[in-house]
């Protein structure tokens, strides 16, 4: 998609040859008429496909996940991160590792809020080792609910997860495919 | 608003009579459909004031304050909460107490995202001691923007915050009030 790219050029900010800061406009201040833009284009994409839920996981990807949902006419359901062990078994949950922090956490979803009945999008930010949408998908497989596909922003091409999660299957649409970046020459899209 | 009243009382749960349960449509779960409608309500209200932000704090208000953009057509910031004093000089702070958790917690916008120029609406989920709103409230005036107002789904009036900040000028809109509540008699609107 043009205008992700385009934005990305303009706005984002490459910081360590690693981190791509895009805080102005899909962070900590999210550029509302831009976003839905975007959710017109994953509509687009998704919506003859049935999609009954949008799925994605806290923090940052809920308030684009509920823009994303408008056109879709759906509800939204977030996976919470949780350190702790002793949740009880009315959740569906799941192990995610964050290369960003090196650490693992636990993802849980009440059970109410997904079930065997659902078509469901996964909504995401970032797309990079593809940890989260793995673990999404695993909440899913386990309420019985069919994945339909994810969107996601902005695919970090060159970290491999969404070319894994393709190769197992999964449909994936991202708005920006960054192939490589550095802060010299910026960003290079394929 | 009857239909958020209506809402409440179909959906939430009452907990050891402080804590009112909304996680089915308002927080892990986000019924967007709904949500656009209160949006619609708040762009009645607000709709001719000239807003050119919005304004909440994280976590939970995030989603519903991107719905609440959409008929504004303007961006949404949220404050961060952070528990380091170590903040660079660019970025508006504010110390804000939860009496949930009894703890206190420094809230933080980068200065970029706001301005004297603007003209904010803050929005949130819940209004109760009315701590989250003066800290918001706070990093408006550091920044020299004007606060319009706030929209808030749900206001606790019996703990108070509310009416104290009204009574400090602030205007405030809120789609349910709840004067009283308990697990054996229920929700009271007022």
């Amino acid at each position: 998609m043009k205008l992700m790219e385009d934005r990305i050029s303009q706005d984002a900010i490459i910081e360590d040859g690693e981190i791509l800061k895009v805080g102005s406009f899909l962070n900590q201040q999210i550029d509302v008429p831009f976003i839905s833009r975007c959710a017109e284009e994953f509509h687009r994409l998704f919506g003859g496909e049935g999609i009954t839920r949008i799925l994605t996981i806290e923090a940052s990807g809920i308030g684009l996940a509920c823009l994303c949902a408008v056109p879709f006419r759906v509800p939204v359901v977030f996976a919470k991160k949780s350190r702790s062990s002793n949740i009880a078994g009315e959740v569906y949950t799941s192990q995610v590792f964050s290369f960003t922090h090196g650490t693992e956490h636990r993802i849980m979803i009440p059970r109410q809020f997904l079930t065997s009945a659902d078509r469901v999008l996964l909504i995401d930010d970032f797309l990079a080792s593809g940890e989260a949408l793995r673990g999404l998908d695993d909440l899913c497989r386990q309420a019985g609910a069919c994945v339909v596909g994810a969107g996601v922003f902005v695919e970090k091409v060159y970290q491999g997860g969404g070319n894994r999660l393709r190769e197992a299957g999964m449909r994936i649409e991202s708005l920006a495919r960054i192939t490589a970046m550095s802060p010299e020459a910026g960003v290079t899209f394929g």
